[in-house]
């Protein structure tokens, strides 16, 4: 797998990132519909920080010290620091791990996810497999606006004729 | 001034400690009614964690590690962890210091609180200075529920005779 440039970051610098997600970070892998697809839906992972827009700086510092990521100003007063997709997150999540507490599991749930997306490219079954990671992740996020679960998934796939009803 | 028994962190563990607060910490100095004082308040500091009750024993593990704090179960499904006192809080924040980047400037102006409050015993216009600093404090944290501010303070020392109207 392609790892995208990112910086190497040293253990107090990785612990604190660690710190700062377990407090208010977000580890997510979220099921989307996708009709380009071949199997209509992807899953995303991304691992999102948030801060009002006159801390902004500070997630533009986090963003320079990782080396990747994308930052985003909502309408509500408050910027996202999104950094997305499985070439920067696996290797994020693999650094972090180890210092993680409150959110090692959800860590753990996606770098599994990421490392198994491969194997399901024409595996209907495999990937459903991998959608019940990312409802786990959800549900460990408290998450209560899910839309797409790994329910609507089955339900397509079997309208599709892609598995067995 | 005495120091409590508290624990020395490694450098990670700090770090991360440091990250945690940045991200869902509070460190705080808030000035409080004691009628049983000479000049009639208090300015109380702490650093303060908080958790779904559920995660509580994250909580229970910071404590362990940072060697005191409180836990406190809330009605709403929340558990706090608080560190408390000038004794706690001065020595906490002095190896958190070096490593918080959104709350640093809190610490600063906490650290520099506690070390002038020996100051104030029987000098209310040095602790009129010191509620200067502890609205400083509660202004960096968006602090919106404030009761006391330097304002109720200066009136009371008035009505008082303890300072010039």
């Amino acid at each position: 797998m392609k790892e995208q440039n990112m910086n190497i970051l040293t253990q107090t610098q990785i612990a604190y990132l660690a710190g700062f997600i377990d407090g208010d970070g977000s580890i997510i892998a979220q099921i989307v519909k996708r009709s380009d697809y071949i199997l209509n839906y992807q899953i995303k992972v991304s691992v999102n920080f948030i801060q009002r827009k006159e801390r902004k700086h500070f997630l533009l510092q986090f963003k320079n010290e990782v080396g990747t990521g994308t930052l985003r100003d909502r309408n509500d007063g408050i910027t996202e620091l999104n950094i997305v997709g499985i070439n920067s997150v696996l290797p994020f999540l693999k650094q972090l791990q180890p210092f993680l507490r409150l959110k090692r599991k959800q860590a753990n749930l996606v770098i599994q996810i990421i490392e198994q997306l491969p194997l399901t490219k024409n595996d209907p079954q495999k990937f459903l497999d991998l959608c019940k990671l990312a409802d786990q992740v959800a549900n460990l996020n408290d998450s209560k606006n899910r839309s797409i679960s790994t329910d609507t998934v089955k339900m397509t796939f079997q309208d599709l004729g892609l598995i067995k009803k």
